[in-house]
């Protein structure tokens, strides 16, 4: 994905006619749709591949496992039709490498510190190392939290001006999309804001225009 | 499961039939057998079921997310007859929580130390902090690596007597099952050494018996 602001829509849903029903709404306005892997589960990988007829899908499955076992799960994932996945850096270099050496050219994007309460734990603690952990295995970009901007900002900073910065976190978990630009991010990801919107396009059209007013 | 000394099989295939076969072949002799996401993506979920009618199964999906996400991928594995999970304790107490909770009585194991070489830049360091973890969601137990003994020692003495130690790294990772056992571990994970033998029954076999003898 090429470094400038967007949004993403996180379809958190598990059934796959709403899936379905509100990628296909707002497939052409957001940059991208991610895929979690309740949705994968339930649905099976060929959710991503009917997703990617009418939007770039990211996986979002937190990849966090050995390299090689990293490495059959993203194969399997760009086979389906991913655009990007999305991986955890904690379980060190080698793992990380694997995914982006395997990702062939797709991206690959490395969770740093994660937004909800037990993200504070461990995650938070050494997120400039997982940063470092994904300017070292050429990832595309990061994940930072949007509610938690001074750390959002201080993430971006670490990173080269080439890597992406996707941030959670906006609409009904209470950030604003012009602050999460400000503090750093490029891309918006946006859930229940824009899924659970009484009109799914009409929500993602409101942000494409917040984001269009803040340039 | 139950506090003794037993062996769980990795299945580390993506092929069906040859996921079906072997399990077919151990899952009367071995105490369970870890299904991970490649195969589980490979398949489907329904794999899970299948291979649950001969065997006891363990989801290894190193479920890592936050704990909304975590319930709904642990939901959907216990639903599909999976009898355990295998989870991050990295993401901190309430995703965690939220496993065990969802888990409805069924095992819940945390991963502490990573074996590989990335498993020192940060499970490593933290390991001791990933046993509480479990200790304080009451999980079954833990994940911790046979190839390093003298810190499998150290993880098994930190946690309470009533939960179990699973430890991978037997047999084509170099690991000797008695000295798995003497470190602490309660179950020893073994793949490839049965489900790449040409007598995975045989291979599972020997591995009973030198079990037994170590007794």
């Amino acid at each position: 994905m090429k470094k400038e602001s967007g949004i993403i829509l996180a379809l958190d849903v598990t059934d796959k006619e709403k899936a379905l029903e509100v990628s296909k709404a707002v497939g052409d306005i957001v940059d991208a749709v991610k895929v979690n892997y309740p949705l994968a589960l339930s649905c099976g990988l060929e959710i991503v591949t009917e997703l990617s007829k009418s939007a770039h899908i990211i996986c979002d499955f937190k990849v966090a496992d050995i390299p090689n076992t990293n490495r059959l799960i993203v194969e399997q994932a760009f086979k389906a039709g991913a655009g990007g996945i999305i991986v955890h850096g904690f379980v060190g270099h080698d793992s990380v490498e694997s995914c982006v050496e395997h990702a062939k050219g797709g991206d690959v994007f490395v969770v740093t510190e994660m937004s909800h309460p037990g993200g504070q734990e461990f995650t938070a603690k050494v997120a400039e190392d997982l940063v470092q952990v994904a300017i070292d295995a050429k990832a595309t970009g990061v994940i930072a939290p949007a509610t938690r901007p001074e750390r959002l900002k201080l993430i971006r900073e670490r990173l080269p001006d080439n890597m992406v910065v996707l941030s959670p976190g906006v609409g009904a978990q209470g950030g604003k999309i012009t602050d999460v630009f400000d503090a750093g991010a490029d891309y918006a990801i946006i859930g229940r804001a824009i899924y659970d919107a009484e009109d799914p396009r009409k929500a993602a059209e409101s942000f494409v225009e917040e984001l269009k007013a803040s340039k």
